[in-house]
């Protein structure tokens, strides 16, 4: 059984302003287990310019057996932080923090974070996203007519994906923007209401991160025209529309990098690293000299990529192609280079410009590690990110693997990696160390940009969860995806149960013509109840979080908010789950959404959780009363 | 029994350059238990420009029951942040940072870290600091002949502190600085080599934190020629001089604040945040008028102050002054306010300034809580902060205490505070406690400035440790303080068994009459013992530190270098612990050093200790023996 513990979070049933300004004042509220003893003093503690600065809480009534305590935090930085120290009667001094109740003090990165910068548009927490790699989605009848470019290896819809250099980058399968319009239907069918794609700039590679313009669509996706057609069609069935931007490096084709290379003296030397007077040697991604650097030393460089009406960011948000905002490639490594650290003024800028354009438009970085420092809701509104859900998803629910692959060149590979790191393959989480690594890396980063994290199974950079998968346990992942705090992301395709190791083997063409045959229509069927579940009820996008129960096999925890809150068992093994009388109001109300389990309310107002696992199952419950004070 | 585990620290034993260049390659070492079981691969893994980067180790050899593994790591940003990953035939990943080792993914601020930096001079590391608050330490003959100035109190040096306003700022007992010159042989005897003086500027108030200008030492201190005798006198003696220098305010009485104030138009204006057009209100510290903010903003202040060899910072490092150093005040709240964070710039420009004045300097930082995001090693060298052992040493050592109190204003109080937080005094941390919180407040700071971090008992801010240590207690505090990672720091009167409920009554002038007499006495030879054993032994100063064993009362652990190393015990309550055979080589060679405390070496070879608490005791051990591959 799992004790009645004290609890906040910064969704709106604890914080009465989740975009506040510098100098407003936030009342934040704490719920305390009328049982949990005597309290002879509630306080928060902010740090504001690193100076700690304290406020005293009061009671402000009680209801469902919770004490709620409330007390003023004035924002002083833009983030600010703030943390929870509770005194009992008998001198026991306790501090809650993002990471939990704890007997010693706690740190500043891990406090409970207000934001006071801009915030994004509200729309971002109903979003179910959507990802599209452009090249395997599908083929309208126009791709036909187009010639196959000097650069690319033809391949036809079904010839499978070859993860081998050169066709690696090169294998080119045609599928292009009206392809994409002609399937949106299949989007709303799913219930997704953004539309994420990757590149569409002409480049010379399957993927297009390498960049040769920004300023105009591939003509072998069906150039500006087509990009207008989706955008407007997808507007027309209320999805909206991200591109991908890579403000990491561009391609060695790029206008600009063309321009500088061999040409010392032109203007666009100073956006990348030349090392040598001729301009021949350069600084590029991972030393691959296909992907130059950037330079954001530059204002010049500045100016026409991210700053104002005419740059390359503003152009896209605006008519006629109106986008909704963008996902930055390689975010991370943006602007850093040795001793050099531009990332938070090319992220602001950027920002400052979109919301010049268009401030109901959203901006996500990619940043597939420890995301925290970056995240402080300054820029970014979340991050494409994975230690904070994926992979310790993967690692609670998949089978482990062994198996050869081949690297680029072909090698066979017996040690396996794992999302880029070379640790023999997916690791064997419980469900125990799933919740620690969720806590753990959500704990440095402000609720109100954490809800903006993708939180994907898998995307085009990985391979396919599904491919390793324990028996039964899709289910409970995309549910999770869908029930954490987060934005949910599914990678087109795992609705077509597709599978693949790696992140290049993973962006196989969409078979379309199979959509209607096992498993894929029964697997199509699984992601619309859980995005439905996701869309119905605003509790999973914006509720609080609480984790009820953790063991080796099973997860329990309840998102709540004032008018509903939801109770959800996730489960690899069978579950027998015990919730000690109090932790949990309104179970006898309980409606079961969806999901194989059963809940039992006991005489002493214990509630059992049972499910043959693996499981995933929901329940709505009555809102959470909140007394006013 | 510990079990033992795999072991890194910042330390020489495990890194083969503490002060690396941007490039360098550096080798780190991974010790592993023998017994610990087959690794299929072991690895470090870098995050360089925030991008993961990893290298093998290999193991270069064995000895005492130990592999020794190494690989190269290349330092690629100034602060180059590294951890390890082990993989056993298992199947199982662990990693392993600086808050220990793990089966889930680890954060990025808990890395390793190397600092490309340049490193502070080394004799950082043989330092055993001596705090002085000039009015309050000794009075030499000329001061009976200096008036008492508008703003003071006059007190006899017997006469007891009055902690309430105004006394608390301006009851004033004229120490001086030829007071501190003619006592110089005290400190020689208690074996301290570094001397810091808090202000010595001219200003109205006792502390002289307000101060009234830079550029001069106050005459009340006997002026310029009095440091200058002081600063001479104490080199000869081989004991170095670091001041004490407010980059967040000044005085309200300073030249510049009164060259601006009223004023409008003069150049000193930008100096301050005036928020009026007349420069009559202003942003200060916390409030107190009399101690208005710099605003860093100001390319003239900087150049005034912090820039240059023209600057205050440079002035007082050359001669005749030739001071070693500068302890920063308030340096967390420098250059921060509201959306406004210049702390970074000020702390590098700073310390360049020092660098180019004279590199044998150290620059330390006041930041009295979680001071880690300051802590990276591009400034201060180290902090003069609280939660990484002064506070959990407090926590874990003192009695509890309800005592009332006076508040600045002479109201009493019965809700202690503790080290300025309103938590109800001291909060009662087991030795358990203790040491996750020196490792919670340290995992965040590369080892090489976590060194520089001072260590002290208390300090003119705090109450004294002594008022309220448990029985038999002090002995264990000073020697941890002299044991742990850190710069010890005795601050000036606790050698005089003095007591003090905070930092206005721990300012007790100190009783030299007293000198000889008991518990006087006895408590400066504990001192000497003690600080002579951190001298004599550099593997306190720079060796590595493995955790032996914790329990609620007893920690023990040790100190590691190639030379020497040291075992220590400290515990409140009586200790008997039984440590691992292999978890500590060549106990059978143990030299106790100090304490009253028994080890024995068991058949099996493990290592059993006892004591009757409290006690601190310590051996010397053969250095540890690493093979060279």
């Amino acid at each position: 059984m799992t004790t009645l513990l004290p609890h906040h979070d910064g969704s709106p049933l604890y914080v009465s302003e989740l975009a506040p300004a510098l100098g407003d004042v936030v009342t934040v509220r704490l719920r305390v287990p009328a049982g949990y003893g005597t309290l002879t003093a509630v306080r928060t503690r902010s740090n504001p310019d690193h100076e700690p600065e304290w406020t005293d809480a009061r009671v402000v009534g009680s209801a469902d057996g919770w004490d709620w305590w409330e007390a003023p935090v004035t924002v002083r930085n833009p983030r600010h932080g703030y943390r929870w120290m509770l005194r009992h009667e008998s001198g026991r001094v306790e501090w809650l923090s993002q990471t939990g109740l704890h007997t010693i003090e706690t740190l500043d990165a891990e406090d409970f974070a207000l934001v006071a910068n801009p915030a994004p548009p509200s729309w971002l927490y109903d979003a179910v996203m959507y990802q599209v790699f452009p090249d395997r989605f599908a083929r309208s009848a126009a791709a036909d007519d187009r010639p196959t470019p000097a650069w690319a290896i033809p391949a036809a819809w079904s010839d499978p994906v070859d993860p081998v250099m050169p066709a690696r980058a090169t294998q080119f399968y045609g599928g292009d923007l009206d392809g994409v319009t002609e399937h949106l239907d299949h989007l709303v069918e799913l219930g997704v209401n953004v539309l994420y794609l990757t590149p569409v700039f002409a480049a010379a590679s399957n993927h297009r991160y390498d960049a040769a313009t920004f300023l105009e669509v591939d003509p072998l996706l069906g150039g500006d025209e087509a990009y207008i057609r989706l955008i407007e069609a997808a507007h027309a069935r209320g999805i909206r529309v991200i591109g991908d931007l890579t403000s990491n490096h561009s391609g060695d084709t790029h206008e600009w990098f063309r321009a500088a290379y061999g040409h010392p003296g032109v203007p666009e030397e100073e956006f990348y690293y030349f090392t040598d007077e001729g301009n021949t040697t350069y600084e590029s991604w991972l030393g691959y000299e296909s992907l130059p650097k950037f330079n954001w030393a530059s204002q010049e460089l500045r100016r026409q990529f991210i700053e104002g009406e005419d740059s390359v960011v503003a152009k896209w948000l605006k008519p006629p192609f109106s986008t909704d905002g963008w996902r930055i490639d390689v975010a991370n490594m943006t602007g850093r280079l040795g001793a050099t650290d531009l990332n938070a003024e090319v992220r602001q800028l950027l920002r400052e410009t979109m919301i010049q354009i268009n401030p109901d438009t959203i901006l996500l970085g990619e940043s597939t590690n420890d995301a925290a420092s970056d995240l402080q809701g300054d820029g970014w509104h979340g991050a494409m990110t994975y230690p904070s859900f994926t992979r310790p998803l993967w690692g609670w629910l998949s089978e482990p693997t062994n198996e050869p692959y081949l690297t680029a060149d072909g090698d066979e590979v017996t040690e396996a990696w794992f999302f880029g790191q070379p640790v023999g393959g997916i690791p064997r989480y419980s469900a125990r160390e799933f919740v620690n690594a969720v806590v753990r890396f959500t704990a440095g980063i402000p609720w109100r940009v954490r809800l903006g994290n993708m939180q994907p199974l898998d995307t085009h950079d990985t391979g396919r969860f599904a491919t390793n998968a324990a028996p039964g346990t899709i289910p409970v992942a995309v549910g999770l995806a869908m029930a954490l705090p987060g934005l949910p992301v599914i990678f087109a395709g795992d609705e077509f149960a597709l599978t693949g190791a790696d992140g290049e083997s993973s962006r196989t063409p969409i078979p379309w013509d199979d959509i209607s045959t096992a498993p894929i229509a029964e697997r199509i069927d699984l992601y619309r109840e859980l995005i439905s579940l996701r869309r119905a009820h605003p509790v999973l996008a914006t509720g609080g979080l609480r984790w009820l129960h953790v063991d080796e096999e099973t997860v329990v925890f309840v998102r709540e908010a004032t008018d509903e809150s939801m109770l959800v068992v996730a489960t690899r093994g069978d579950a027998d789950v015990e919730l000690a009388p109090g932790l949990l109001a309104g179970a006898t109300e309980a409606v079961e959404l969806t999901g194989d389990a059963t809940l039992g309310v006991a005489a002493d107002g214990s509630v059992v959780l049972t499910a043959d696992g693996p499981a995933f199952a929901a329940w709505s419950l009555p809102g959470v009363s909140v007394p006013q004070g």
